[in-house]
């Protein structure tokens, strides 16, 4: 899958993941009224709204780009109707040919994250049937409780040919009250790193390993860092855009070959419409507006990775 | 719901939780053929058996003790139908007057944040109507990302009455990986502790902070010292039995008052029957051999706590 993740970014030359957060505030007043008028101003329709946003907008977006990445925050937050928004939101994108990196950011004790991994990256076996519960590519998971958090989900990677990103240094003002801190003078989050590379080495693809990292674009000093520690690591880069990220402090989280990142952006592309810049599309045409955004995005980096 | 948890715990006499995970391997066959001739081998099929073997437990049990605590990646590895049945056990446990520790371990940045928490122990705003989603008492959360991610978390308690348990040292073997690492001579899980016990300052109960830890039973040792660093969180206490905890581990757990922590047990207690201890109930008495199991273990916690 890192394979098939680094071809089609070569493909469309767009080393960026469309962030599919859906905010209610985020979708257009005539899609909510739609789904209201259908379905009630209830979870179900809040979910229906957000799931026909969603659609309109990889419809507009996906001969752009290589991935999406739904925040699963921003379904679960709507019970079971906004967990299959989230599902159908997962599937729909793979049926247009792109890779889904589940942001679901778990992780927990062996046994636990063992059905985490296998719910959200392999099968479960029930009788003689086996099923795909949700089925992304890729997930985010959290470090913090170590190498047995970890290891089931590298096991079922391996299985089913998926992928990880594992937060290192996360792109929030307060990331560093404990990512930061010094341990033998060094911050907590290069000893992650190094372990994130070390995990990588058993899960290798052409080059880059399926177990990628976090890092936010926000700290461009650390990425630098990073991007020497974990060579072989593909490192997805959330903060781009509205957390204030820019094109020209990502060049450091790519390697020579033009590779080993993937910057993610959300509300800079799916609220785009929202934005002074888009604006002449209006809310009808919120996905146009997400679409000339991607464009711009991808013109940002590739402008300062060729300025390097 | 601090003050409801401690009044509950007093009540009962039985500082307890019970871990609702329910793994197919551990519900006995005749309930997973009954659900499977209904439903199917299906995801809706293994939801079904999973929550029938919860309501049991629940109502076999629901009168020793004032908690469960169900892991939503039991639930989560089966889709949306596991999804509906995490929300059915948290809703059914709430009637028999459980307080319910939601283990869902999430964690992210602000907005992210803000999202699990609504979905989780708040409410979301949908058109003109409110809905309070999966609607746990208490939540734990993962502190990673640092206060940013912790906040919002804290903001829905406060607007709900409701309580958090953050992870602070977790049980199992590798947790030592990152938690245990020295800054400025203290392992990482101490500055943790010290954060919880701030955070917790914002949202006091009675005697007791709404902001309670995780600390596994499997470190005694370190229990000790984090129960004097947070003289006022409640300790959320996983570990016991199965994993190797016992009664007189977890002393230090609590304070001299004998409160202060609350000690779960997952598969020790909901698959009872398949321990020899209690072999004699068998697979059709499963939820007796569960409350026998409670018993048990409430009487080498009160009788640790009056030893020492």
């Amino acid at each position: 899958m890192i394979n098939q993740l680094i071809d089609k970014i070569k493909q469309t030359g767009a080393p960026i993941v469309v962030g599919l957060d859906p905010m209610l505030s985020y979708v257009p007043e005539h899609l909510r009224k739609k789904a209201y008028a259908e379905l009630g101003e209830t979870l179900e329709g809040a979910a229906e709204a957000i799931w026909e946003f969603n659609k309109q907008i990889i419809d507009h977006t996906c001969d752009l780009i290589p991935a999406v990445k739904p925040q699963i925050a921003m379904y679960e937050q709507f019970g079971v109707p906004g967990m299959i928004a989230f599902q159908r939101t997962v599937e729909y994108s793979k049926k247009k040919g792109l890779v889904v990196i589940g942001d679901i950011k778990r992780g927990d004790i062996g046994s636990t994250s063992a059905a985490y991994a296998d719910g959200h990256l392999g099968k479960v076996t029930i009788g003689s049937n086996t099923y795909a519960p949700f089925n992304e590519d890729f997930a985010t998971v959290n470090p913090y409780l170590g190498s047995d958090g970890i290891d089931p989900f590298i096991k079922v990677c391996k299985e089913e040919n998926k992928g990880l990103f594992i937060l290192v240094k996360t792109s929030n003002p307060s990331s560093g009250e404990f990512q930061d801190r010094l341990i033998e003078g060094r911050p907590l989050y290069e000893w992650v790193g190094e372990k994130v590379a070390e995990w990588g080495e058993s899960h290798m693809g052409t080059g880059y390993s399926y177990i990628g990292a976090v890092v936010g674009a926000t700290y461009p000093e650390m990425g630098k860092v990073l991007r020497r520690i974990m060579p072989k690591t593909y490192i997805l880069v959330p903060g781009y855009g509205a957390q204030g990220g820019q094109g020209e402090d990502l060049v450091h989280f790519f390697n020579p070959d033009g590779l080993g990142a993937i910057v993610n952006s959300s509300r800079g592309i799916i609220a785009a419409y929202q934005q002074e810049a888009y604006q002449q599309y209006g809310a009808e045409h919120f996905a146009e507006a997400s679409r000339a955004a991607v464009n711009d995005m991808v013109k940002d980096i590739q402008g300062a990775l060729e300025a390097r």
